[in-house]
């Protein structure tokens, strides 16, 4: 067979062992002091001196995790890398390298994977593994970080009455997901519809291309503040909660009226009748930090742009509750107050 | 739907976000120094010290790296990490973590997956990531290590006239594959018949339950033999045998007649009438460590029954070659000289 040059496509049989992990890297230069060996020999070899190594891992999978029929695929190799460097910042370390394993059929493209994130994140992609997959893609990724000993920030560290903080808007790629499954019932129907998502364009690209919030824990230092304990929100805001009440053996006082919403997320609610602190208390993958700070350092954060004082912590004996606009005291439970998600 | 006790079977629908790998490891104490926080956050944290780190990350796929109908489910989860620690110590390291990520049907007894040889190897679990798969199983391992960086041992050490050894014995591991694949075509046709394995059983150990060769490292240590170049075999000796000629610009004379095989491979290659040297130089995943010595320690591992010196590094120039039991100089190539594996 001819190769056809003008498709631009290179199929993964014309890669060998560490191929695709190659050529995805091969106009990356290692940034990290840490990174002593990237990809080449057996293992990576990595130095991180007196700094503590902080280590993630996440499995994405078609079908499961994401719809190749909107999800558009060099956006999705970003999206792993993001899942991630999600993890690690929320323990308020620096990403450094990460490793990348896929599982994807002999026809795909490999250039779907070029925009892997890692350039702009500054990261170093030491390791990785190409296999063929019968089934779907599939992408498996582990990031490192590193961070000094106390500058981690556990989930367990929260205290009764620091506040309870979180950055960016909540909700936006739950609805951003609606959207593109109401498009894609559409697209069913009638083929040739052409949907315009032009109204939807920034809940769309937080579903589709979300950002790990570095730029905040470079704000956090230059502000002085050391967060108590930090976790990311992934699952949706009030799993979260209840993970840094639990880890911290304390109890917390959400105010609905208090939670950061864009927008397009009440407009787009209302479009669907949902409610919209059920989206943002329940969606999940808004990726954004959530941080309990002592009071103390209130002053210092006052009135940023980036963050919203949602809450504070309380007795343990108080329990996790949402304080509603009507004044009514309500626990949160992991699927939220009132649960749009089906559970078995 | 009443619970089967009896069944012994644990669905992975009654665990929730790291359930599973909470439930394999809750039996297990963190062993190493450098695990400073394991399971629990968003990610673990690590302290090496002074030492270097050693990561290496590898992808298992169900129906492409195993068939089930034939690999025990036990077995399973233990091969994942042998093939990932025989990278770590390959680099003549310590391997001290793990992290898994599995993709399993929601009808998975998690009971399978409970020998994960972290036990037995000395490894602390410190991340993992679940979730359910439409299609097969899959498991992703990301192994970490420590070493001295003086004792880090890479592939591009190699100089002319090392020696060539490797540990243990080659093709056992593909001739118990050949067993199990026969084995199964017998139980398509007639589903009564109980096959005979016991003949079988060192060669078929060494495909379903592979064991990396810690010990070797140990061996070598003891010996105060520093090998110049290291390489596990797991794609086969000729690939190996060319990735340290590459790595260390050196070439290479290997002699058939030195090529370890266990006299089950002798015979089980008779009776599938291949040619054993060809299995030794293609067949793979024996998991044994290739490595090179300088001339002057061959004192020190003389007559030891774990290793094998099996020829000699050259001048660059002089190309990897094997020279046969008749005399006859041939170039070896990735997939052994004369293969048999269909390339295309």
């Amino acid at each position: 067979m001819l190769e056809n040059k003008s498709q631009e496509r290179t199929s993964l049989e014309q890669l060998g062992e560490f191929g695709l992990i190659t050529h995805l890297t091969k106009n990356f230069t290692l940034k990290h002091k840490s990174t002593v060996k990237g990809i080449g020999d057996d293992a990576a070899v990595l130095n991180f001196k007196d700094k503590n190594v902080i280590i993630s891992t996440d499995l994405l999978i078609e079908s499961v995790h994401f719809d190749l029929s909107y999800m558009p695929l060099k956006h999705l190799g970003y999206k792993a890398v993001m899942v991630n460097l999600s993890d690690i910042y929320s323990m308020n370390a620096t990403a450094t390298q990460i490793t990348v394993s896929l599982a994807v059929s002999n026809r795909f493209p490999l250039e779907a994977l070029e925009e892997l994130a890692a350039k702009k994140y500054n990261i170093d992609v030491v390791g990785g593994d190409t296999t063929s997959s019968k089934t779907g893609l599939l992408i498996s990724i582990t990031a490192l970080g590193e961070a000094n000993e106390k500058e981690i920030t556990y989930r367990n560290g929260a205290k009764p009455n620091d506040l309870l903080v979180v950055s960016g808007d909540l909700g936006a790629a739950y609805m951003g997901l609606q959207v593109l499954e109401r498009e894609k019932e559409v697209f069913k129907v009638n083929p040739n519809s052409q949907p315009d998502l032009e109204p939807y364009s920034y809940i769309v690209e937080r579903q589709l291309k979300p950002e790990a919030r570095k730029d905040i824990l470079e704000l956090l230092k230059q502000l002085e503040v050391q967060p108590t304990a930090m976790i990311d929100v992934s699952d949706g805001l009030s799993s979260e909660i209840l993970h840094l009440c639990k880890n911290s053996s304390v109890g917390c006082n959400l105010y609905e009226d208090k939670i950061p919403l864009d927008p397009t997320v009440i407009s787009v609610c209302e479009e669907f009748n949902i409610d919209s602190t059920t989206v943002a208390l329940s969606g999940g993958e808004d990726y954004e930090l959530l941080f309990t700070i002592d009071q103390a350092d209130f002053p210092k954060i006052k009135g940023n742009p980036n963050l919203t004082v949602i809450g504070h912590m309380a007795d343990e004996s108080e329990g996790a509750n949402m304080i509603t606009r009507g004044d009514t005291k309500i626990p949160l439970s992991a699927q939220g107050w009132n649960s749009f998600k089906s559970e078995e």
